[in-house]
């Protein structure tokens, strides 16, 4: 069994997006194929991975280091000690070797990439979905057979009012979603009062709404978005400050009622660790949404888990940035508190099967083996051009 | 005044050396050249970087974000108020435009590079050494004529023995060094200590010698060779864990009376700021090795100087890593403890200029106008080559 091929494609996200700090319309991913010399029907097994939005696409990384370590290991220093599958976690530390500690980014990213196509290989070798292969594998067999989504959206577009807002968060609503996360931070503590009133008059009893400030803020900045924000019932207030500024973390976790969420721009388990060591995030209370694609993998994302479980966080604590099917397969397997998804957004990577609704703010991960990124029509020509 | 063009190339440095962590064989360096419109003696102006030793090239970051920003932005924004010159600044700001925050590695390595040039550049406008402008723009005027520096070797070669470490050491002494720095955690504590006792045999009392965990250890390991080290007068002990474990360093630094040295693997000033927050160090007797090229250039290390100011470092307890001219300039410039040097390792980008000696450990930064990769005669060809 061995690595036969492996293909790279750079793929831009057309989109006219801002948030409080980057615009989108020049953001790029990293599509990979992993190809095996393992038939089905005639064809060779191959797994598909691409980065999460956020952060760009990392081909030079990928061609000049670690893709290169992958294709050049002796094939069975990457498979499972009986030789049945490939082993993610040996191919991570191939992909890491000669690389120093510190400076977790991009090359994070990169590795990620890889780790998403090997597990959808290994998941289509064992003939089953990826929740169910990581449900065995790390629960005892136990998954879930649907998992909590909310639509992140909410973003400042030009010319866009409270009504377009409005027109937004319904349409979440009439799709199936009972949780909204609109961004704030791009506009006055005012008109984000005044965004955040709007989208709560059609959300109404029955549904909730986050809001996610993107780390634009000054310790000063997030506490008065936060004395302002209590007024409202508010399902989380995401990323105040830095993602780095553990003590303006830990400052505004020891006043604030609000439920915190953040780690989406935190890429290792360290840093990962550094947070829940000084961040100040109360476990019964906060989220946290560290993205397995841009953080190393799920085998990195794995040791994430083992270290929360240390300092007392289940992984009910864990809502993963990403929007994909990926962590959509992660949050059912492993038994996350849910996941993110950016309906109208970053496609064709965003979103789940075609045909799978979303129903009660709930949505079941797609039956076919692997990841299942070939049951999106608009995502299926991406995936095939690697190898032509 | 504008730029005309930036070449980027990949080189190589050929070596055998491996430290704890890695395997110095495969490693690349980014070498670029920002061409201005700025004729002297008939001939444009231009500026060089390249990223220190320890990370890789970054072409595919460099081509696809990082260059194309600078190409595309106005020619009026990347110049001071006055469009007298270039400002690393403004640069910085566009550089970095629609990057989130968070995720410091790889990207932080790119726009050092493109930093160093534009000092490089800068320097050469005005006609001066790159450490005489950074005094008078940001110490009144002051500079120092000369810096100390160490010579960082004691790499783990195969088949290298002590008698070989010892003419390595000496190698060292003989070419005017008096502070030398071998590595340890390569082999067993009882086989460093071995190491370190043939290394201080030929160092003697006049000279001094620090070491290099490169971030290996485990706390108990980091306790064990520290409880092991303090029976030797150690210049200092270096990256004994994780760089970004601070609850290990502080739990060190509480209990060990040797200085500690770390910070080459933080790549940004919130990194900096959390070492400094977190990780215990003691201003009066550690050592902070921020290296401004892997960290987002020297804009950002000036913001990370002001920060360590505010938090009680001055400048003297700085030492960055690197080992090349730019450094040294920072260092002469701007009042640091002096500079790393890798006297016979990561050539032709490592070391200062060809014919200026070191004399008791200290040396004086070229003269000549810029930074003076140009003196260096085997890097200047890797110059040249750029635009060819």
């Amino acid at each position: 069994m061995k690595i036969t091929a492996i293909a790279e494609r750079v793929v831009p996200i057309k989109s006219d997006i801002r948030n409080a700090f980057i615009d989108f319309s020049q953001m790029t991913v990293s599509v990979v194929g992993i190809r095996s010399d393992i038939l089905r029907d005639g064809k060779p097994l191959i797994g598909y991975g691409f980065n999460s939005n956020g952060r760009y696409s990392q081909s030079g990384l990928l061609r000049e280091r670690f893709i290169p370590r992958l294709l050049h290991a002796p094939p069975a220093a990457l498979l499972t000690d009986d030789g049945a599958s490939f082993d993610p976690a040996k191919a991570w530390d191939i992909m890491m070797a000669n690389e120093k500690p510190g400076g977790h980014g991009e090359r994070s990213v990169a590795v990620g990439v890889l780790d998403m196509a090997l597990w959808d290989l290994v998941a289509k070798i064992e003939g089953l979905p990826l929740y169910r292969l990581l449900g065995h594998r790390y629960r005892g067999g136990a998954v879930d057979e649907d998992v909590f989504v909310y639509a992140a959206g909410g973003y400042y577009y030009p010319g866009k009012d409270l009504g377009a807002l409005q027109d937004e968060v319904k349409s979440y609503l009439d799709m199936g979603y009972n949780t909204v996360k609109i961004k704030i931070g791009g506009a006055s503590l005012a008109e984000d009062c005044r965004r955040i009133e709007a989208a709560l008059a059609v959300l109404g009893e029955a549904a909730a709404l986050a809001v996610d400030a993107n780390g634009r803020f000054s310790l000063k900045q997030a506490l008065a978005y936060a004395e302002a924000l209590e007024a409202y019932d508010l399902f989380w207030y995401e990323e105040p400050g830095d993602p780095l500024d553990y003590r303006l973390n830990a400052a505004l976790a020891s006043v604030t009622s609000l439920p915190l969420a953040t780690g989406e721009n935190l890429f290792s388990t360290i840093d990962a660790q550094n947070l829940i060591h000084y961040g100040g995030l109360r476990p019964e209370r906060d989220f946290l949404q560290m993205d397995p694609v841009l953080s190393y993998g799920l085998v990195e994302y794995l040791r994430t888990l083992d270290m929360l479980a240390e300092h007392g966080w289940s992984a009910r604590g864990c809502i993963p940035h990403g929007g994909h099917q990926f962590a959509l397969h992660i949050a059912a397997g492993l038994g996350l508190y849910g996941n993110e998804s950016y309906p109208h957004v970053f496609q064709p990577f965003g979103g789940f099967g075609d045909d799978i609704p979303v129903r009660d703010g709930r949505i079941q991960p797609p039956q076919t083996p692997g990841i299942g990124m070939e049951l999106k029509a608009d995502l299926l020509p991406e995936l095939e051009r690697l190898f032509d």
